[in-house]
């Protein structure tokens, strides 16, 4: 077993977090953030020191109509440049990209012509071949990249040290550890860590943490993967994100010792645009619904349902799960 | 540093869990819950596997008047035989003792006259020999005791060590662990969790977790100290209590593993009692504000008079938190 990094006081400069709240969060309102929004967001993630912003999802153009989404589903370049300029600053721009939705060799330029600086690529553990495919090509056009192994809590620890290997002889730059179903507990989070930290550090990559919070547990899932060595760390404003949400980025700020960080600015940004938000109805965050498919590592559809069509009655939703388990 | 006990499959018969809805989410309503949502509960406690009913307080007639609080701050006998007869039950029934706030010669019976069956003694670290002093008594009464030591975020490890000494050689049987402040986070916690748990297993006396969610991390803490060996788990329903409430017992129970808890019966109450405790305008649970004074290390008293007022200014509560530091 690896041994923690640092401590409780200490400062890690490999840590690096990233502002996913458009990209997960776009999942609650279909990407449909207006321009001030993003902007102010922006802004806030330089002034409170965060590392890497998540704009959106590379969707692909020919699965999805344009017209059916907010921009943040597509990134085109120009609507990302219509936010940040050339981005003069010191954070950095990430796009995600879907293994099987997402025409990469069509709607990416190179590097050089781009403003956006990491690409993560999604996948399930079984779509790897066709992840890394995508990262040699993100990487020979000059991208950061990124390996986002979701629903890990499924995956078996054969199918996870394969991926790993595989992974680690390729040009990845970070391998994220993601909890699509907010399953796993801190005891859990920290053993995958480890394997994925072992695996990653022999090969001089990063590890990254990607929680959601069906059991209340992102936070505490995040700071537990953290010490141990986990760099690359995902929140969003208020825990925006699909369901019950992800790791909150104030509660994150708050822990981190670097100086860097800035609670306050997040906070102004929670209070004009977040708060907001919630009242015009956006949903997302913890619920008793999330909890059961949290509890039975389960994809948390099902519960999206429930929550979407307004429904309060836990208990015959809690029995349908066990039904149809 | 100990090691784990047990692992995330087995059960631990050394657990036990303590029901402290009615006592820390009195604090929310001024104790006022109806006779039969107590009923209920009791029963919904009996059939959830939980071991320990916590009813309320035992307050001083002297210092606090009757008509001014619902009966469980009082919890006199046949109050509480009114909810559960001569509690023929495998549940014990459990009331808490403040030092300095409890008229404890008076008020209490010897055991074997009363449905009691344990007294925790809750005291600030400074109290320990005002707190032992009523522990003996009521030990020699014939009841279960425990002491919670609150506050213990506070407390400097030498006043901690001078505490478990003293404890550990008192009547006590049960040594808790409090976060009143909800600060620790689970390395701290659990650092402090073995530091009791050295102390009380040489003496012979089990340990215990108390959580608030003031920086949600009420269950990670629990469940983090638990996996050192603290084998008394408090939790309540829905996670009511002051001000970001509690550890959640649906939490909890979903997560051991020990057949005898049932999550399903306390689903139900839950619909049927705690959802509407809700709707009616009982306020408890995380936000911003009891964020602020974890992270700050403060007692809530500022952040539960923010939620009071129904104040939404959360940047300039911030910041009158930093002025009066």
């Amino acid at each position: 077993m690896t041994s923690r990094k640092g401590n409780l006081m200490s400062v890690r400069s490999d840590i690096k977090v990233l502002d996913a709240t458009i990209r997960d969060g776009g999942l609650c309102n279909n990407f449909e953030f207006t321009d001030e929004f993003v902007r102010e967001l922006y802004k806030t993630n330089i002034k409170s020191g965060v590392d890497y912003m998540e704009f959106g999802y590379k969707a692909s153009k020919e699965m999805f109509d344009e017209s059916d989404f907010g921009k943040w589903k597509f990134c085109n370049e120009e609507d990302i440049r219509a936010i940040v300029g050339d981005n003069v600053s010191d954070m950095k721009i990430a796009v995600m990209a879907d293994v099987g939705r997402c025409d990469y060799k069509k709607d990416f330029l190179p590097k050089s012509e781009s403003v956006i600086d990491m690409v993560r690529v999604a996948c399930y553990i079984h779509q790897i071949p066709a992840a890394i495919e995508m990262i040699e090509y993100f990487h020979e056009l000059g991208y950061e990249t990124t390996c986002n192994i979701m629903a890990i809590s499924q995956a078996n620890l054969q199918q996870v040290d394969e991926a790993l290997k595989m992974l680690c002889g390729s040009s990845v730059d970070v391998i994220y550890l993601v909890d699509s179903y907010g399953s796993l507990y801190p005891e859990n989070a920290s053993t995958l860590a480890q394997t994925y930290l072992a695996a990653a550090e022999s090969a001089g990559k990063q590890v990254g943490f990607h929680a959601h919070n069906n059991q209340n547990l992102a936070f505490a899932n995040t700071i537990e993967t953290l010490s141990y060595g986990v760099s690359y760390l995902d929140a969003t404003a208020l825990g925006m994100g699909r369901g019950a949400g992800n790791c909150a980025m104030e509660l994150l700020l708050g822990f981190l010792k670097n100086p860097k960080y800035n609670l306050y600015s997040l906070l102004s940004f929670i209070e004009k645009y977040m708060l907001p938000l919630k009242e015009q109805g956006v949903v997302w965050g913890f619920d008793l619904q999330y909890m059961f498919t949290g509890q039975l590592n389960r994809h948390p559809r099902e519960a999206m349902a429930f929550t979407a069509e307004g429904r309060k009655d836990y208990c015959d939703f809690y029995k349908s799960l066990l039904d149809n388990f």
